[in-house]
């Protein structure tokens, strides 16, 4: 168990890709292999019984297969010796029935596929999870309003429900774009040594193990990889988003801006010789994970130019990456439902801090106000003195143009931040009844 | 026009997001929003129609643009500039509706989604010819007996047909991604300065103007850059994908393989100083693109962490790190059309490849057919000894099987090619049976 | 010229790696091989002369150039192609010792070279100017106190001078790396088709040619390609360490903090509309960059496992992805050096925000105090306890301990901030006095 | 410990990178802090004595420890907490002086350099053992001849020591820039909350602290990477380098070249089905490795951009990171040395290859054999046809000529490899000499 094994990633996830995980995988595509050729008469009934019974993890030497597999490049070459010797002791008339017609690839694809489909489902639910956290914190801020930010500057006022909305609607995206590729990439691997089939790996093999696996009856993909880059961008693209999330949430955290924080938890991002703090951890985890999925993704793609029937390195190289490409973006998606369930909104702070520029970021509102008397040309120079002015002497724009300008009727509805935030509220609430 | 515009990329291409191009569909978005909101009476007809004839690239000075750029850190502020500027001196009036409560990433990024709606089409285009190309080749060479390898080694025949059949796959379910991504990404952007809209930028405005230009009335994603990413995905797999076939092709035409050339053209690949050498040009730059659009993926997924309603760097890194994506995919598309319709496959050479290990592919065959005699494991060991013999003396296998096991009676059947490509024939029938 | 070569890119170093600037290198190349080869009497001296004469980048049809490039798959065959017609026109004898013995990649390799070797001399120059302009700032801010900031929270007083300073020096380090890397990558490439030389590529020739061109005469890289990519690393690296510069800039430029600002230009980074708005554009774009550069350092990785004596693909995408590259770093660097000079920094307004956590930064200080009279456990209670007080109330920390603590004596010396900076003043000290 | 732990990586460094290696490390940090503060006169020699016998691994709760690392967001944290406890239940009085005045980043950065240093301990032995390795079969083979290939086709012949040389070059580059790397990245962390250091971290301090681990006192680089970014770019471009190495190897192992093989070893590459198969495992495992370093680096380079005194993720980000980084290169490193002390060189059939295009390898050099009768056109014209000949009837080039051009007298000669050569021998003789 690595040290940042919690740190980075989610337990579920790690355990879902343990060893003992893994070769139990990879021991169900051999167990089904038999079934299946069973099933269609290529393969003694009882052969495949004792195979099938013998595809137990308890009986795998893992220490031994680790030191093994340098030798033949993959994990399925002694994982077949291991089980073939086991089968052996017990009945030697099925041990010719192991991994029959197969290749290592197949096992291992197919058992990468299992695991994949595991994840899928699980990120499925954790997805649901996080929407419905995220339609939550909308809903119940879709009047709390806040400074809309561009290139870090204070812009104009929006609400904090748009910015939610925002991310509410990215995540449902991904999830659309995981429900895609799960038809296209949960399939099986089974087409033998250089993937023409043979004797023993036939269509009907094909159906049945695909059927038993509850898998989809695969195209050829040896050295096709496209289906499982599609799956991988799917993870790089949601873990972009949530470090988008992140990213906004830890800005807003900030000492100086201070409109939200990670829940508060014994222990937790705190200091106690200094109190004042709230860091962002569970943001700064998030983020670090976004930082590094992209150069995972990077690699798969790199990993697609496959030689011929098997690649010599390539496909040696989608092993860890993916595996890691998962565990980054899955523990990202865990920790954003702690982070936006517990998210603590400080709506006062944000309110004030809309306050800060003196009302300089009203200052196109009143130029338009100004125009009908002015002009346009007069009413933005106008403005725009006014602004200097505001600047300078550290007075409200609102209360300078009160004494410069006192034509302006309705001073105050245009200092005030709900008559700023344009469509905010309305759109927000056309995206809240898509989810209803 | 850089000196390996045409090395890498398609000329139609670079037209597309050539300056002209670039602004000029800047302009569409400028005139198209005018349009839209002068049809809801949001600002006057006359000056709607003034603006939409004054969006013409003619009016605009590039060189001054491009200078201008780096002051406000993006291309749609110096072009306002200058498109108000010829609008004032014809109309004052209407140069105050110009950019009506738009943003300039409103303008920027519906400019860059009117480019990749070209792109799309123009690869979908392409896609259908590599398509057929791959098709005619499979069918051509559904019999057409080679050997398979794995690891870059010899392993068992296999037919030219089912290699390409499997390119061709590849090929078509990119085709179907694009299709699926086209959906999501042809998109307006229009959502004024910090995303929230305003009085100008209403639902109205945003679906008269995605009706215009026939794009999707999108969601919101001026910082949710998930949709372009998931375009920028597809590109990078298909990259993936074209190179792999490369690959494969640049193998089979090294000195030593000769199983397949790029097509000869004048001055193309070869040398008049070395008459033996047929270089895989095309073969190498296509590698080389596939070898750049995975760190291009990277970058575009790195950018998706942008800070609140607009990023401060993330959004300009997105810009020509997107065109080169697309270029260099589509460079390598177009050169692959030219690779495979003018592909020579060298059927002969295939055959006689199949041959060098003196029969050694066929041991395996050969000691099933012993097994049933000798049982399973002499039958193993008398194959081992009759491989060892085979490569100490360079005597070819078969022969030295008939003169040690006379019992076996179809020995010629056994070391024939065609008997050991399994299924390779029956698979891509259907194959091609599913393109029919 | 790109719409955005002026937004990224510095227009010097756009100029150097011109059509024109890169095909002149090439033939210098090829005229200095001439020169060398004549001066040791391989080529008749008569031809030498005629040879360097017609190497005029005025004679070479660029637009052929480029069109013909893709045939061969490298500039070098079509520019001596024209190159030798040029000169069979003049002198057809001449013509015979164009390129003699030479292999395109020698003179692309050369004169990509020579076009680094004109970049690292401006790199140096610019950085000698960033260096000093940090110096300046440093030197001037040695006093100036701000808070520190840990996971974007704030933590304890620094000075200015110490985060300058800690720019200041990453930079010196990027400086000397160039200086390193300079005598490894300023090499000549010249060693004929396959790398060993032949008659007219010998030892004395590849001599002469580095001691005309001023370059190392080199080990063998026509497939090893360390050196480059070791110089492709130092503008990774440099590129980070100016884009780590913009990021603090940015976020000290943010509304809320507004402890510095770039420079004020006309045009530059306001907004007519939101006149309250300072965007940080050149941060954004030097962080633009260096969000770019590590995707195509990784490029440059991926194209090392260049196959045997020349690659097929590897090679060819170092060309564009290495001009991107520098062009990329030397842009941030340009922009950093504007960035820096112009900087206006708010000394006020960092001392106010030190203010903001009303003294709470402060509190570790204060339990220290108070620990010599209460015992380290009870002031540490005390202090959590003011502390909470004080969050609660909003008073200052200072006065809750006036009122609960009166046996501090030293209280004003606990709460200013000159007494928190460590020694922060001192280390600078040492630095600066070290660049003296 | 992972499936693939011995696959990709060696096992020492896998165990220098293990849990309880790198908490020795951290806990070395804090040891060698109090015992430099305690010679300094700032805490207790006593409590200092106290704690470096506290800090011993075995009192450390490892699972609790990772577990609560995600709380604070890094180890040190917990670490500091369980080791005061530790302390506490011994001593009170010394509980007060651990990690006295220190920041967690001053000991998780310190006991990293600490592991990189014994990385590059280990490193430089294994370069020196590769370097002899090369060195080795370089001298071996400096007669051998073999063809030389460019763009993977045959091009003209070489020797084998030339190809071994230039391998062996690239080596020692990387072992030189493992010594300088090494004077920049060993250094200490050593500045405190904000950097800024303290009454308790002192200059005095530092120097003791890097004195008794002996490594350089440092520059502050809290949040300026760029050295150990360098550190990670060197890593890159070995990895990289061996990457060449293996791919050359590889390409050579194709059944259809057969010019050399990775050691032979009971159970290793080889395949009981099919006997033929000399699978480049190990080739494959390193060229696996330097797929996925590119991206590790480039994710090293993307964190470099963090914010203020201490980042918000890309801090965290380089963790895991750098440890795959150094895990991937030392195992190719590894391999690397197995690889090269067991290849397997096919001489003959290295001779052999040079015959497959029969003679047209020699065509240039007989046209400039013939040129001196004929003319360089007319010479050039007769081999153009001779070739063409000897492509279509598959006669060897040498008979044709001596059939249609009888003046060449030394036809024996043109025709022989060690005459085709060009400087192979001498320059691999002079890179030898340079190893005495």
């Amino acid at each position: 168990m690595s040290l940042y094994s919690e740190t980075f990633y989610s337990n579920e996830i790690n355990q879902l890709f343990s060893n003992r995980s893994v070769i139990t995988n990879m021991l169900t595509a051999e167990a089904t292999l038999a079934k299946a050729q069973a099933e269609l008469g290529l393969i003694p009934v009882e052969a495949a019984e004792i195979i099938e019974f013998s595809c137990n993890v308890e009986y795998i030497d893992i220490d031994k297969l680790i030191t093994d597999i340098k030798l033949g490049g993959n994990a399925a070459i002694p994982l077949v010796q291991q089980l073939t010797k086991v089968i052996k002791n017990s009945n030697f008339e099925a041990s010719k029935y192991v991994h029959f017609g197969a290749t290592s690839q197949d096992i291992i694809d197919t058992a990468s596929i299992l695991s994949i489909k595991e994840v899928i489902s699980w990120m499925e639910d954790k997805l649901i999870t996080l929407e419905q956290a995220l339609l939550n914190i909308t809903k119940k801020h879709q009047n709390t309003i806040m400074i809309g930010r561009t290139l870090m500057q204070q812009a104009r006022p929006i609400t904090f429900g748009l910015k939610t909305a925002n991310w509410l609607e990215s995540i449902t995206r991904s999830k659309l774009r995981l429900q895609t590729v799960k038809t296209d990439v949960l399939q099986i691997q089974l087409s033998g040594a250089v993937g023409s089939g043979n004797n023993n790996i036939t269509d009907e093999v094909q159906i049945k193990f695909a059927e038993y696996l509850n898998l989809r009856n695969a195209s050829l993909w040896q050295s096709q990889r496209d289906d499982l880059n599609e799956f991988a961008s799917v993870l790089g693209i949601l873990s972009g988003s949530l470090g988008k999330i992140a990213k906004d949430i830890s800005l807003m955290m900030q000492t100086e801006v201070g409109e939200a924080f990670e829940g508060a938890q014994e222990g937790k991002g705190g200091s106690s010789t200094m109190p004042h703090k709230r860091n962002p951890v569970t943001c700064a985890l998030i983020l670090s994970n976004s930082t590094r999925t992209p150069g995972l993704v990077s690699t798969m793609l790199s990993s697609m130019i496959q030689e011929h029937e098997r690649s010599a390195g390539y496909w040696h190289a989608e092993w860890e990456t993916l595996t890691q490409l998962i565990g980054l973006t899955c523990g990202s998606l865990e920790k954003s439902i702690d982070l936006i369930e517990n998210l603590e909104v400080e709506t006062e702070r944000m309110l004030q801090n809309i306050e800060i520029t003196n009302g300089l970021i009203y200052a196109e509102k009143v130029a338009f106000a100004l125009s009908s008397t002015l002009g346009k040309m007069q009413a933005h120079e106008a403005i725009k003195k006014a602004c200097k002015l505001s600047i300078s002497t550290g007075k409200h724009l609102k209360q300078i143009i009160i004494e410069t300008h006192t034509e302006i009727d309705n001073i105050d509805e245009l200092f005030q931040p709900e008559n700023a935030i344009g469509n905010s509220i309305k759109w927000v609430e056309k995206i809240i009844y898509r989810y209803s």
